[in-house]
């Protein structure tokens, strides 16, 4: 072989690996700007000779579950498993019915819960889901996901993740990235699934979280359920519940809603490069449409921050190849 | 080289083997029954042909700090940088010289701190340590760490954590378990030094938590201390801890005091092989000798259920060679 065709041979192998490898990334990712600065932030920081390197220690990710790594319409999935709860508990309860929280939440009357605004709501759905152990609540929670059907997809609610964030967490750890979720969703409802869907372990969700006491019940330790919310992890509850739990500042957060927005100014003000990313709900053949109108999942200030600041909006229309893996 | 021969060598190379492996395992613990137990639980719920077998994923081992893994006399450390707090704080605060826990605390008048009990000295020192942002007071307990020395050592506090917990946390993680702190004393206060000393990062090192307030300031987003005390990470709160941050039963967990009494109860009620021990505070001449009539650390309720349900309880003076790393 002469030397200009090994030489040949040589370059075209390295073209072969690199676009291999680059295909390989996020492959439900389309091509384009999006995936790009992705890709390139993380090469930025994981490169040890790049100005913006960050040691794998502090490679903190944090995400958003509902709406971000799974869907949230046309409710949020916990919110109907505790108003079934909610249900279920009424025959023993007669004195519900004259709650106006629960006549508006069983009549499915939106302008009347609008009205009420969220506190008897969620006191009241509180209430209907307090009283039992956290392993009683933890198998009644594992039932109700098994059984349960999604309104549109006709699919257990744990198929509704997307596969292009799953993707992104497993490309982040596999940069050494540690990856939490960082949901207003109660952690108990997350924990169950979360380790086989994101590849996230229970230590590694933090969301909002109800009261529980522990007593001694039949000679055996045990934590029961309290009628109270103990942590609100919401808009400018997020970064309290970072700071408690990870306890350092994350360099990449990934939303898609106003109950978002602290979380990532909060990641975007550190100092070095940071990831701030939304993912915006436009494609409602595939899932569905939604931002600064909708009662779930507000997204307006968020999205208004987004363009001035220059953080990156996923539309999931244009940059996802397919949203869900049951999608052909 | 005769058959017998060969079966001869092979023999001895495997008791070199083993010996060499056994002194490597744990080397500041002394050979006896404390040592015995931990390695043979260890192996116990490591190999995949025991019937004690657990899975990686649920080996989480719970370690308290203060009097577990590093000394906590003649006061709790954090207290003592509290307290120091406090009085430089003071000359902004005339109205406290009328307020009987803080002349009770810089007189250090123990008679009149038990009379007062704890909400009101709790509340003080909350106070004087609030009001800054979440950065401001790292800073200010890093450079305490730094420049304070113990009364009794003459050394950095942080000199003063225990070798053998140091070697068995780190036996433990080689062996697949993930290692948490659970501990009475502020996350914050132990996480600038925890992942040096233990090898514990600071998303595992759960902990009582002040009240913290996003807001915005000067356009930058940051947490600010609130004087209030949003949980108590001691005594029936471990075990919340615990299920909060981990979500997930321990099968170890290490304490030395009552306060670790429930975090013992609830790790050792699990199915299947668990194992619950408590450091028992026995060597007055290479550290502190105390237990159930001691204000700080008192051990009396926990070494009686010890002694009940076979706990492990380590003399530190029989069963370690050595406590601190500074030991000659």
């Amino acid at each position: 072989m002469s030397r200009a065709l090994r030489t040949g041979a040589v370059v075209l192998c390295f073209l072969v690996l690199v676009s291999t490898a680059s295909a390989q990334t996020l492959p439900s990712w389309k091509a384009g700007d999006t995936k790009a600065a992705i890709v390139t932030f993380v090469q930025a920081v994981t490169d040890r000779k790049s100005k913006d390197y960050v040691a794998p220690g502090d490679r903190i990710a944090v995400f958003d579950n509902d709406g971000t790594l799974w869907s949230e319409q046309p409710l949020y999935f916990q919110f109907l498993f505790m108003l079934d709860q909610l249900k279920a508990a009424a025959p023993q309860h007669p004195e519900w019915n004259d709650n106006p929280a629960f006549k508006a939440l069983v009549a499915h009357d939106r302008e009347a819960l609008a009205k009420l605004g969220q506190k008897p709501i969620l006191e009241l759905l509180a209430l209907a889901n307090s009283g039992m152990t956290v392993g009683e609540y933890d198998r009644t929670i594992r039932d109700w996901l098994a059984k349960q059907r999604h309104p549109k997809f006709k699919r257990p609610y744990t198929d509704l993740v997307y596969k292009p964030m799953q993707e992104l967490l497993a490309y982040l750890r596999a940069n050494g990235f540690r990856t939490f979720i960082v949901s207003g969703g109660a952690v108990e409802f997350m924990r169950p699934w979360a380790e086989k869907a994101y590849g996230i372990p229970p230590e590694q969700v933090i969301g909002s979280q109800q009261e529980v006491k522990f007593e001694m019940k039949d000679g055996k330790p045990v934590l029961t359920r309290e009628p109270k919310f103990a942590f609100i992890d919401d808009g400018p509850g997020k970064p309290v519940g970072i700071y408690r739990h990870i306890g350092k500042r994350p360099i990449a957060a990934f939303g898609n809603s106003d109950g978002d927005l602290q979380m990532l100014q909060v990641t975007a003000a550190g100092e070095g490069r940071r990831l701030a990313l939304l993912v915006h709900h436009d494609d409602a053949d595939r899932e569905f449409a939604y931002d600064r109108q909708s009662q779930i999942g507000r997204l307006d200030k968020a999205l208004d921050e987004a363009k001035a600041n220059n953080w990156i909006v996923v539309s999931m229309k244009s940059d996802w190849k397919r949203i869900f893996a049951f999608e052909q």
